[in-house]
Order: structure tokens, then C-alpha cells, then sequence
């Protein structure tokens, strides 16, 4: 039989899931959070992925998230709609440095987070695996172009070392933004009555880099990929692997 | 002679500093700087302390300001108005995280940038020399009690922990700005054709944990305190040691 993972973590069939199309869209996290509860008691699960950010509480064995679609997830920031290869700058900043000074953004989508995230180091050109904004190459000569384009300006009126400047800006705005939604779920854990020095925090995804980092500024002291666990492969599919492991158990084998 | 340091970072004599009060107010600066300047060819200061941050590039052995008053150093990114001690919350964030969610703050003066700083231990109560909001002591549940009044709220509405939060939202804020600053005063260093990778950071004041967290972000590698330079008491009138050294210069002793 055929089954779909819902926003409860429940798998239903087909005919259930047709029946309310909500609760089975965008549902890959309560997959990966299902199995990640069943490691950990207690935990902050941080899925950063090429798109979006989710951020999944797990508390006493249990995934305890308090928005169950998106736009309630986005209130409760337990999804931040920033990436780490495909987001539009200027979505994310809206002024860049500029010689001394700041200089408002286009709001063309003439460069993305796998840009900056390149340029800084933390991804390869092999991880850069989606479409880039002019749709051009994934070189870092193609990346500090684009980026250079987003105060309108180009590589002749940018040098290199000024155009990694503007990247670094973006970059700790992109680090401050999930900062801020991982202290607000741990505002809401703490108002639960629980003890946050007890809570682990398990990064998945490519842009597991800007979950460790946020989460050591929030406090988090043990932080874990999933990765160090499962591998790399079954990191690379671990919606898919958590799904079919939630089969295999409902099925009891 | 009585001697007053401009803001060229030159001595002058009494006549000539009333004739241009201007250019001997708020030159404290100038005078550390100058010094600074003495000790490290390519370098950028930073000096913060209870009410605000100033940053002075030093470039080729020569002190590099953009500006010259207080309001052309707020333009240029040379001085924030955000110290380590006596800066009013509702000046730095507009929000705080509150329960899962975030609460606007009063404007009232009801905690400072001290409270912060002694709540996540970046301080001690002893560094603590200002006036406190609300006149009390400085002891941590003096500074959690008034830390939970900027959204309007006390400590049987928020217990310490979920006060901790909001100290590390605020936290995180105060680096960001001195990060932007940073960020700001590299790019006009670059723009004057220099390389930043020759550039240290020197720090100085009570400060000095912040400055050199923004500066690890903004890329530089090699910072220092002048405490480790000239020692902890010089440290902390470092200001008049270095008018005083100028003033001997100057009657060349």
C-alpha cells in the first residue's frame, strides 16, 4: 500500500490523504522529526536545507511544534523562509556596504544565498546544486559577479576583497535571522516549564553550518548532525529514510 | 602649559581650544588613537565603553577618520551610540522574544545595556560603575527584575530563565551593530586601495568582549587588547596616559 507522512507525524493512505491535501503538503520535516524523537528526548531539531529553514521541538520523546502548516510555522518560528543556496538577497537585506558607507538593494533577483555561501567558503561549487540567478556557473568568479550586481554595481566598480564584504554583511544577517526564530521557540519551551539545559540541538541539511552557529549564539551548548549519526548518504535523503522507517514500523516489520 | 587634544589629534594650547570648542569636544579619541597609531602601522581601534563605541582606522602609521564631529562619525559608522554599561534597552531592539512569540518593548528607561551585560556574565557587578535604571543595586536579580519590566512584564510573569532569553536577544543585537559599523569602516579602508589582511584590531574599555566579537565576525583575524599592551590599571585611563605621553612629546621630554 501506498502512504503518506502527515503533519501530525502519523502515516495515512492515500485515501486519507487525498481527503485533507493540508496535512500531507510540506510535511517532509514531521518525517525527519518523527525519527529524531525516537533518538533524543529532548531536542531542537534544525533541518536547513537549500530553500528554508525548519525548526522542530522535541520535548519528552515527542515532536512538540506548535504551528502545524506553514503560515503558522512561520509565526511561531519554527520555519524561517531562508535557504542556503536559494534564496533571493534581497529578501534578506535590504542595504548592502558600499565604500565607506551603505547602498539600498535591487530588487532584482540578480544574486542567492549560495552565492554568499560560496564566496564565504562554507559550500562547494558540488553543493551549489541549484539553478543560480542569471543562470549562469557556479565558479566563485560567477558568484562575486552576481553578488556585485545586487547594489547594481559590477566587478569593475567592485573589487573582489569589496564584494566579499557585502557577502559577509548578508551572511550574519542570514545567521541573526534564524538565531532569532530558534530564541523564540526557546521562549516557548522554557514557557512549557521545561529546562533548556537539558535540550540538544540536531542539524540537518546543507546549511547545517548557519544552524550550528545560530544555535551556539542561542545558547545551545550540544549540538549534533545528523550526519555524525546516520552518515552522510542517509543525511543527504533523511526525509525519504525517516518516511520509509515510519512504513516499516506501521506495517511492523 | 595646559594643553587640550583636538580632534586632529593634535595638542593645543587653552586660547587656541576656545576659539574652536568644537574641536576639542568628545576628543578623547583622539588622543587613544594617536598613541595606538605609535604602536601599529595598519589597524583598526575600537573603544568601547559604559555609553558608546568608537572605531578609528589607522592606516600607513597614520590616524584615518572619515570624521571629524560627532554626527559626521555616526554617518561614517566611527562611532555607535552603544556602550557596554549605560545604553537604554529600547534603543537597541524593538521586540524581545516573550513565550514563543515576541512582545514590543515600553520606552520607559527600564533596563540598561549593564543589565544585559551582567545577566549573561560578560561583566561584574564591580564593572558595573553606572547608575542603574531604576537607581537600585547591581546585583543579578536587581538587573533580571528590571530586564523583565522593559515588555512591561515582572518576575512572577518570567522566571530567570525566559529573562536569560531576552539578555541574549539584546545580546546578539549589540554585536550586530558593531558588527555593521566594522563592516562599514572596512569597506572604506578597502576603498582606499588597502589590503585588510595586514589590518589587526586593537580593542580598549569595559567593553572589549563586544568588540572583539563583531571583529572575529568581520573577518579579522588578529585582535588585541591594550591591556595586554600597557597593562590593566593604564588600560583604564588609557585616554589621559595617552594626552599625557602627547603633551610630553610635545615638550620634548
Amino acid at each position: 500500500s501506498r502512504f503518506y507522512v502527515n503533519v501530525e507525524g502519523k502515516l495515512i493512505s492515500y485515501m486519507e490523504a487525498i481527503k485533507k491535501p493540508l496535512n500531507v503538503a510540506a510535511a517532509n520535516w514531521a518525517a525527519s522529526a518523527w525519527l529524531i524523537s525516537k533518538k533524543f528526548d529532548n531536542c531542537v531539531f534544525i533541518d536547513i536545507g537549500s530553500t528554508s529553514t525548519t525548526i522542530v521541538p522535541i520535548v519528552d520523546g515527542k515532536v512538540s511544534v506548535k504551528g502545524f502548516t506553514d503560515p503558522e510555522k512561520l509565526v511561531y518560528g519554527e520555519l524561517v523562509y531562508l535557504g542556503a543556496l536559494r534564496t533571493n538577497i534581497c529578501s534578506i537585506v535590504s542595504e548592502v556596504p558600499y565604500k565607506g558607507l551603505f547602498a539600498r538593494v535591487s530588487s532584482e533577483k540578480f544574486a542567492l544565498s549560495g552565492d554568499v555561501c560560496l564566496i564565504l567558503n562554507k559550500i562547494s561549487v558540488e553543493d551549489y546544486a541549484t539553478e543560480t540567478a542569471d543562470g549562469r556557473g557556479r565558479s566563485l568568479r560567477e558568484c562575486l559577479d552576481r553578488l556585485s550586481r545586487v547594489p547594481c554595481a559590477d566587478n569593475e566598480i567592485l573589487n573582489d576583497s569589496e564584494i566579499v564584504e557585502i557577502a559577509r554583511y548578508i551572511y550574519e544577517t542570514m545567521v541573526f535571522k534564524i538565531f532569532k526564530a530558534l530564541i523564540q521557540v526557546r521562549t516557548r519551551i522554557l514557557s512549557l516549564g521545561y529546562d533548556l539545559n537539558g535540550f540538544k540541538v540536531c542539524t540537518a541539511g546543507l546549511g547545517s553550518f548557519l544552524a550550528k552557529e545560530a544555535a551556539l549564539r542561542a545558547g545551545f551548548k550540544d549540538i549534533i548532525d545528523i550526519s555524525s549519526i546516520y552518515g552522510r548518504k542517509i543525511s543527504q535523503v533523511f526525509p525519504a529514510y525517516a518516511a520509509a522507517l515510519m512504513a516499516l514500523e506501521r506495517l511492523g516489520k
